[in-house]
């Protein structure tokens, strides 16, 4: 495995050797090695210190069911601090099959201001012009890549909000098959590699090459295991593969915790128009097939596909957190208007969750009627034509409510939340404000726990282990779903039987924990303190209808989750 | 002395006496003291918890010359730390003469949700109605006011961009006079006002009532000494009253520290058509007085008066922070359209050192061509009318420069430099830098030293002392220009005269040390920490032509400065 390193500015390309305290990380965790030991803290995130990683979680490569996820890390412009944004697609296992342990992009942009096309294969990696795909949305990007190379190439791209630095804007990656598109949507880190005029990564290895395994016994054994287990969960064998995530409307509808108009109410009354089991009968009345997987090898086939009244694909996956954001929180009851909306988003390469937080800060400004969507599809071509109320929106929730003066604004660290409201359910909440990466439910979800979610006593130990848990998931490369199927035995010898290590039962909480650590070290050197830990002060002190509750759990309990 | 105490939201008001922990505090550090003790430093800035105080400084009442400001300060939603914002006017001396040490606005908007007015007089104070101010520029609110009322009232209130929470909204203090329109302009404190629904406070107190001085004697000579000294020196005697601080314009162009083209050049090519040396033949010319007091007593009279070819008054005063961030750094070389830009941001209430950052930013995100006055004056407009630009522009240069994707952003904390590129005047960048206020020139201005203002070396001390000295004066009362008629036994007598203190030698700087550490304080509590006290990324390493230099003051030398 090597290191590759690219610098834009420069057009240097190098291969090395992997440092030695970093052949132990993975994904989530080798990125912010990476980023601690060569990205100042205190940087410009959109300036030439500033780097951008692709790391492959450790047991990526094998196309174990749910296994193959890629993490990009950078400093996020949105945040300030340390980011990681993982997804499924094939850029991990390409990754793997190359042999990249990691991939560094570093500098500004080129001198002349022309942009750059970063092309690795198995011959090595080069940069070419890009200039002709400047503007483009990533459906034109993607075709125009797939003819200028092959149709088995992989690639990673930002549209034209990552080209205008808009800090919501994701990196896209996408196959041969076009349904494949998922997006490392949080945090801004489109617009660090729009920063240093890095329009795309192809990513040409088109035939398998696993990597070696030292101990393949074991690792076969684990992995049926894993599968069986997966195939046995009611979950993964039947909730995800046949509602994707939009199966998680209606249980968060129950708690009380779905967005609603702005974060102003927690049950939304056009839930069961929006709901996973509705789609998925519209979905199957429209002759669609109603999900595939994302990763080669998955099992679960989470990523349900939205198909329009004429039996063609409008977008897939349509995401739970996409149904709440562009939804609920826009008072949106039409899923093929928010299918619609997410379509606009994926083209553009733009975070649903904080762009969908931004229209729905943007309605409480009196900028849209909630639930007027033709109007949301209005604001999204603002976004993509770069219009000034288009800027305002692209740059996410935080900045668009500052710029609008709206005082509701469901943000943390300068990012959105997503689709659960922390007022109703109060250990997502706390993961929200204590995670290094800002407001992200992917950092430790708590909704599917079985406590009283409304009560504050003891959401901080479940949110600091459900964090533990999926910083080490993000730093293997597993996706979340896939812990379904996972218990620690299995973890310990998927790892060993890989790599040949003794770990033990506490290994994948030990490796999250490292991960957090190493986010927090960089965060305190970027200049964050507890007060960054806080939730927005409305939703202390405003109750969340229908429940009437506040985010209430205790700013001692908060400070010292990670102690 | 009272303090009173408002509270928008309940329409509770109350007179209270001054707590012992406040009584030596004055102006800026009274107004640190203040938040220290009763605002949450976490809170929402715009929110209900945070408080807006109006502090005359320890000297004020007394119409001695240039010692009756009047301190503004609040948590900053610009900077998101404290926040004073100093002004002349009658402000000061009247709350002094209506025996007020302090007023503390509180609460946030009525429920429902109109707008009032704080009326002070001799009889106490009450709240009015105030629904017909609301959207009024700051010409008709003070017509208005002075028709409703009499005229001899004096008035603080804020523009329509304090009411939409521009982040770079003023208060602006009026009284009868109609050119005598001070506006105590930074940090945005002029949203906070907003954010509570208040547009103006009424001062009716048109007899004098000088507050009881202790030591008459004592405080007789030591004004006496003090005048004659600001009548022998030069710069108070001559400078100042002939050309206003305009005529800062050539001094700063000759160190090569004058913003230009959004911070591109140290030396404008312009420079001599908007000097004040020139403005003020220019205004002799066109029959106009060059210049008035903008406080009862003053003899320096630095406020100059800025004439149309019709003879008509356009502005007063033209600020050198104004011709250098309206004018140079727009690249404008017409003093005609600077005071009208000037003009138009004061009756907006909005910073022009900010709004002119904002526009440079604008310009170099291809908005406007610099040196085009005439889309300078279209933006202001856009501004006025709250577009999507317009806010974009009013929330000032670092959220704007976010937003459009600007790299080369003059900001520190948030908060726009002032005209004084920190590259060629290091001392002033090191304040820039290290204030609890966010880059602000008043916090301590260096280009008067007779340094070498390029060599990193000293700067740390230069800007350390001057800081301590301007927070002494900002808590007196006392204007910058005051200070060069005051030596160390000056104000301890007069201090030791009003107050029957026994204040020793260096009371001034003490003063003005203990103001700091309680804004500092204040500061960390709301999360900021040393990485906030850096120079933006491209001014340490982008050289500044002519001179070629970068910001390279060791940051070892940066976070030790007040230790």
């Amino acid at each position: 495995m090597r290191v590759l390193r690219a610098n834009v500015q420069t057009g240097e390309i190098r291969y090395e050797g992997v440092p030695e305290n970093w052949k132990h990380f993975g994904g989530r965790a080798l990125a912010a090695r990476i980023l601690l030991d060569e990205v100042p803290p205190a940087c410009d995130p959109l300036g030439p210190y500033n780097k951008l990683v692709w790391a492959p979680g450790l047991l990526v490569g094998h196309t174990l069911s749910s296994s193959d996820r890629i993490s990009i890390g950078a400093k996020s412009p949105l945040t300030g601090g340390v980011k990681e944004s993982n997804a499924g697609g094939s850029t991990g296992v390409r990754m793997a099959w190359l042999r990249l342990f990691a991939l560094i992009i570093e500098g500004g942009p080129p001198a002349d201001g022309s942009w750059r096309l970063l092309v690795v294969d198995k011959n090595g990696a080069r940069f070419e012009a890009a200039d002709d795909l400047v503007g483009l949305g990533l459906i034109d990007t993607g075709e125009r890549l797939f003819e200028r190379f092959n149709d088995k190439i992989g690639v990673s791209a930002i549209g034209p909000v990552g080209e205008r630095l808009y800090r919501s804007a994701g990196i896209t990656h996408m196959d041969n098959d076009q349904h494949l598109t998922r997006i490392s949507a949080r945090g801004g880190l489109g617009a660090v590699m729009g920063s240093k005029h890095l329009k795309a990564i192809v990513f040409d290895f088109p035939s398998a090459n696993r990597p070696e395994v030292v101990d393949p016994e074991l690792f076969r054994d684990a992995s049926k295991r894993y599968i069986k287990a997966l195939q046995e969960h009611p979950q993964t064998s039947a909730g995800y593969p046949l509602y994707g995530t939009a199966g998680m409307v209606n249980l968060c509808n129950t708690v009380g915790g779905m967005p609603t108009r702005n974060f102003s109410n927690g049950r939304f009354e056009g839930a069961e128009a929006i709901s996973g089991e509705t789609l998925h009968e519209l979905n199957k009345s429209r002759n669609g097939e109603v999900s595939h997987a994302c990763m080669a090898g998955c099992i679960i086939k989470c990523s349900n596909i939205y198909h329009g009244s004429d039996g063609e694909v409008i977008v897939t996956p349509l995401e739970y957190e996409t149904i709440g954001m562009m939804g609920s929180n826009l008072g949106i009851d039409d899923p093929d208007v928010i299918a619609r909306l997410n379509a606009v988003a994926n083209d553009l390469g733009i975070d649903t969750i904080d762009t969908g937080a931004a229209l729905g800060v943007a309605a409480e400004a009196g900028l849209m009627t909630f639930g007027d969507g033709l109007r949301a599809l209005e604001l999204m071509e603002e976004i993509r034509e770069g219009t000034p109320l288009g800027r305002i929106l692209g740059n996410g929730a935080a900045l668009a409510g500052k710029v609008l003066g709206v005082k509701r604004i469901p943000a943390i660290k300068g990012q959105a939340m997503s689709a659960y409201d922390p007022r109703a359910i109060k250990g997502t909440g706390v993961t929200y404000i204590t995670s290094p990466q800002g407001a992200d439910h992917t950092c430790g979800l708590t909704i599917r726990s079985k406590v009283d979610h409304t009560n504050p006593e003891g959401q901080v130990e479940l949110s600091r282990d459900a964090q533990y848990k999926m910083a080490g998931y993000d730093s293997l490369g597993v996706c979340i779903f896939g812990g379904f199927g996972m218990d620690a035995s299995i973890v310990c010898d998927l790892v060993n039987g890989r790599y040949g290590w003794d770990v033990g039962i506490d290994y994948l909480t030990e490796l999250g924990k490292k991960s957090i650590l190493m986010e927090r070290e960089f965060n305190r050197s970027a200049g964050f303190t507890k007060a960054d830990d806080r939730m927005p002060e409305w939703m202390v002190h405003e109750k969340l209808p229908p429940l009437d509750t506040v985010f209430d759990v205790p700013e001692e309990e908060i400070d010292s989750i990670f102690d």
